[in-house]
């Protein structure tokens, strides 16, 4: 199993979900500026034509690509370590809830908070907009340990974007305690604290390449 | 079952696949400016404190949110239908494009250019960043009849965001072909035509009541 992933990025739920299974993968880092593979230089975008992490290459050589699917594809792969759920309401919450990180947090919120080429008015707009998103995560997660009953790939993801609060200071984590208590929770978690730790000194490498190449 | 929806938002995906399986439902107007239901004049919010169409409720009374959630219920509710796909790979396909139309074309494009209240500078910016998902989707449906080899709920979704497009002038559809007559051909099956049909109607006397209350 081959996954592509840039330091930080979404990719960093799937490397998570893959240490909660004990899994090994190959870890194929790819510039976000440049879309050139590290390892051999080889063009990104002739793996996935949008150019975007994650994508998964399988044990059969199909690639698969969107978080989503990449998150739930590992889960059924590697039962033993219940990062999904069986079928019924149960895996509705978990479609719900991916669904949600995804379009409402992710997109929603945070790519354009992320990208320095966004404008001001584009930034303003999606807090405006979309920080409310938090508030209803915030009322959900009272007292409640995961997203669902369990650790599961959904929490791989929430504690993946939550992690971007560090770079995006309009969003400021402390206004909301019962996230920030699960953010804690989970970064303390060893294989999301070992990620984390990996993922952060490649992407200081990341961003000292690019001060050398501008 | 009752949807809560407003007429031509993504919840028309799931009224599509109602139809595709021949169910019954109780169809719950919610207006996009006030959150009011039609039907009595209630507070939608007090049901998604996140105000936003498809909400499903199901038989057991469970409420369940998100299109994507939403969509693969009604699939595995009435198996019939073929609106699904089974175990695998085509399982991940699946939530491959949902999760692809979710993030990518309805939050990274759309849902910017369809509101009145977002700035220019925005819609410019997410013009520039994501326009190129549908040359990568155009390209993709070279050849194809479905996003699957079937007719899925991924197919409901994306027709009821291509339809989209007659409101979004910056994105003139007749630049992708195949993605064009992709979308002629589902507008002609039954299914989508009435629900096109039917739900034109209702943005229509949505329209009217805002000039009137305005």
């Amino acid at each position: 199993m081959e996954l592509y992933f840039s330091p930080l990025a979404c990719s960093m739920a799937t490397r998570i979900a893959l240490y909660e299974a004990g899994a090994s993968a190959d870890y194929l880092e790819v510039d976000p500026k440049t879309k050139a593979v590290l390892k051999d230089g080889s063009d990104f975008t002739e793996v996935n034509p949008l150019g975007l992490v994650p994508t998964l290459r399988t044990d059969d050589g199909a690639v698969l690509t969107e978080n989503a699917a990449i998150l739930q594809y590992v889960a059924d792969r590697f039962p033993q370590a219940n990062l999904g759920t069986g079928a019924g309401m149960e895996r509705s919450r978990l479609h719900q809830w991916l669904c949600f990180i995804g379009t409402e947090l992710h997109k929603g919120l945070f790519v354009t908070l992320l990208d320095k080429k966004a404008p001001q008015d584009a930034k303003t707009y999606v807090v405006e907009k979309n920080l409310s998103r938090l508030d209803y995560l915030e009322n959900y997660l009272q007292g409640r340990e995961y997203l669902l009953d369990h650790f599961s790939v959904a929490d791989a993801y929430l504690v993946t974007v939550i992690n971007w609060t560090m770079a995006t200071p309009p969003v400021e984590l402390a206004k909301w305690p019962a996230l920030t208590a699960y953010y804690e929770r989970l970064r303390a978690r060893p294989s999301v604290a070992k990620a984390i730790a990996e993922e952060f000194e490649l992407y200081k490498a990341e961003i000292a390449r690019h001060k050398a190449a501008a």
